[in-house]
């Protein structure tokens, strides 16, 4: 019998063919599945909505982590906002310039569920330089000034738990725990499918930051299939100040991201530019 | 109650909410089936495969065309195969410097039902540059020669009707049809879904052609969203010689192509490159 998991909205639907439900269970913050699949390996879901799949989890990561950290000329500390599985950890501390990461995830279950069932995603969770505090990361921003070289929103969608992590104060406080030269990128929602997601996210973003400048990337496990991120900075741009030294020196084994696709992921179809001009 | 459309294979599957079955038939070649939908207008299934939505066929339908279009400094007669719909013909007779178009489909039902339904897309097929053949595209070019400046290969996919379309005998066939500076263009596959069907296309292209080149567009239409067509070239090549002064004076009004992603959709993932390289 044909078993599915899918992620179901009004307009629109996709899912995937399971092998065996391997977590199912509500924890203080939401509803938390794992799915085994015979051809993506084991997914995630958080509130019936797919956050990655073992196959394509990659992607993401690599594409949220590594333009931002050869746009910053010498990143140091780095903030993480959610990115509970551990995925972006793991591509941050790839860079070996980087000294300490701060990983600020609200549900300790996510963490714990993702150690059990995607290994290869956290397997950096207990490293010597990343710091994991389970804490709301709205209040936590707000509490700290002049900190960090990077900040990385690694949120799911802005209903639910999520939702503080795209207003204007919140990216205001994120830009106040940043030092005077330092970036924010965040998932900034899809293009295609959630328009008025994507257009808020972008819009918070301008307007707490003298420089904003959106990317996008191939991400198969959400709807549709495309994904944006946003970089917020105070000082470099991302098509002007890549960090080629860097990147040729460190050769870090990525699958998604190379140099071309630094500066291809910046250039965006009309109808996306329309949106945010 | 729910009604909805889905594509559904082994491993995933997705779908779109139905307000309205518009057509539900079988034709010589194909199963044919049109659906209206709130958020994306009405849709067509060939074989329960998703061809095209009202909302995202401009995406398909400008990448297939504007690339090639812009590579030939002249092109003056082209051949489509397939693209009975009418939107591929459409973005080509933009160019004004495109004397004639045959437009070679195997399936007058389905020419018929676009006329119908999405009369966007069709608008141009009774254009008078445009000559529509309902006939075999495989036979139609095992008899010409040295004759078009430009072949667009808009197919479905290599199972059913479409399947010799995607074979070296094929490629080689139309390479014989295009003049001595002749380009192919011809959608791809999907090197997420499929990768089997994208490295079979590509690799029968590059052996049949001195030049050729892969690249990519976000087609929320098909499955995950990524599709890839590949280019094969006799003489010129996309990347050096992309027309800036046809393309400045032509001012095409495009929704998603445009001097960037001209360049960008050709900045392939490591993961793709190293399937074909």
């Amino acid at each position: 019998m044909d078993n599915w998991a899918v992620e179901k909205h009004d307009s629109f639907m996709y899912g995937f063919n399971v092998k065996e439900v391997l977590y199912e269970k509500k924890s203080r913050i939401q509803e938390i599945k794992v799915v085994a699949t015979e051809r993506y390996g084991n997914i995630l879901f958080l509130d019936n909505c797919v956050m990655l799949s073992e196959k394509w989890e990659f992607i993401y990561h690599e594409m949220i982590a590594h333009p931002v950290l050869f746009t910053h000329p010498s990143p140091k500390k780095v903030l993480i906002i959610g990115g509970g599985d551990g995925g972006t950890l793991r591509e941050v501390l790839k860079h070996p310039n980087i000294r300490s990461v701060d990983m600020v995830e609200i549900d300790e279950d996510v963490v714990n569920v993702c150690k059990e069932y995607f290994p290869a995603v956290s397997k950096q969770i207990n490293h010597s330089k990343a710091n994991i505090l389970i804490e709301d990361g709205i209040k936590f921003v707000a509490n700290k000034k002049n900190e960090y070289d990077i900040i990385l929103i690694d949120s799911s969608d802005p209903v639910g738990p999520a939702e503080g992590l795209f207003n204007s104060t919140f990216y205001k406080n994120a830009m106040e725990s940043l030092r005077d030269d330092g970036i924010l990128v965040a998932q900034s929602e899809s293009p295609f499918f959630e328009m008025s997601y994507f257009k808020n996210a972008v819009n918070n973003i301008k307007k707490a930051f003298p420089i904003s400048m959106t990317y996008t990337a191939f991400i198969p496990d959400y709807p549709f299939g495309l994904w944006s991120f946003t970089m917020g900075s105070k000082l470099y741009d991302p098509l002007h100040n890549f960090n080629k030294d860097n990147f040729e020196k460190y050769k870090l084994a990525t699958k998604y991201y190379n140099q071309n696709i630094h500066f291809a992921a910046f250039s965006l179809p009309n109808f996306i530019k329309d949106v945010i001009k």
